[in-house]
């Protein structure tokens, strides 16, 4: 029964549960649980920030104002100037004030682990002018391809252009 | 000198080369050996698309035509309409006709398996009109946002935006 007694030094030493475990010394098996970690990290940090920008995305179509400062940045830049979270919230709260149906589709999403870069296609009725055109409630179709790069899980730069060009072309 | 007679066998069923591999069965290091395999194809798939972008890039700014199809598919779309390599080839011989000093810099790139999407500035001077805006000769800097889709290595959809209010902006 010697067995018995080598059970708790060889339970300390390998791994036995199951081939191809069996008998791989505790060493492989840390090695093997910091690489499987970096893996999971890897692939937790994609899927993370695509789900958090289509959480940004959820509160800009809810009009959640409240919790904008949950996705972006205090201190957040939109294309090169800075305009800080409160500056940030006063242009989409514009934004929607001047077109009632504005409406955010995501239809392509790339994302590495601290940047999105987003094609968000809008079908929307700007009540006025917009982007200097004078658009005075006519229905538009239009598409705005958008960088973020976040800090931490933080939109802090944002570069956009609006495709102009398409909105001039229906007008 | 047993072990010299044992030697062979223990080869084949452990790893003996070096911690934290010492000891380890043959089966833990085939599961290894697949799973970095795994690892590695995922790390140079991104890093393939990444660099046959570049690759493409380069291509534009040597203005190589004759191996625009090593990146660009036969069936390639851009924004939305059918015009193949061969109409693609020709709008970017019209764009170099154009805007002599043309070069094309990449300011962000983000990349999946299958999806890149870049910002590339631009500082040049077009000769007449450019996007209907009379630009004449006047050195100007703007960015164009921009989607690749890709079939393998090949850009199969392009949906560009280019910021044509930063040039009127400048006019």
């Amino acid at each position: 029964m010697s067995w018995i007694h080598e059970w708790p030094a060889r339970t300390l030493m390998t791994c036995r549960h199951s081939s191809p475990w069996r008998g791989a010394p505790i060493s492989t098996m840390l090695f093997l649980a910091v690489e499987f970690q970096l893996f999971r990290e890897i692939a937790v940090n994609k899927t993370d920030l695509s789900n958090v920008y289509r959480g940004y995305i959820a509160c800009l179509n809810k009009q959640d104002w409240p919790n904008l400062g949950q996705f972006v940045h205090d201190d957040v830049h939109y294309n090169g100037q800075r305009i800080g979270l409160s500056g940030y919230r006063e242009m989409l709260v514009r934004d929607f004030h001047e077109i009632p149906d504005l409406y955010f589709h995501i239809q392509l999403l790339v994302a590495d682990s601290s940047c999105v870069a987003s094609r968000l296609d809008f079908n929307c009725t700007p009540k006025g002018t917009f982007l200097g055109l004078p658009v005075n409630g006519k229905k538009v179709s239009f598409a705005e391809n958008v960088f973020y790069q976040f800090r931490g899980d933080k939109i802090e730069q944002v570069w956009s252009v609006i495709d102009k060009a398409a909105i001039e072309a229906q007008l």
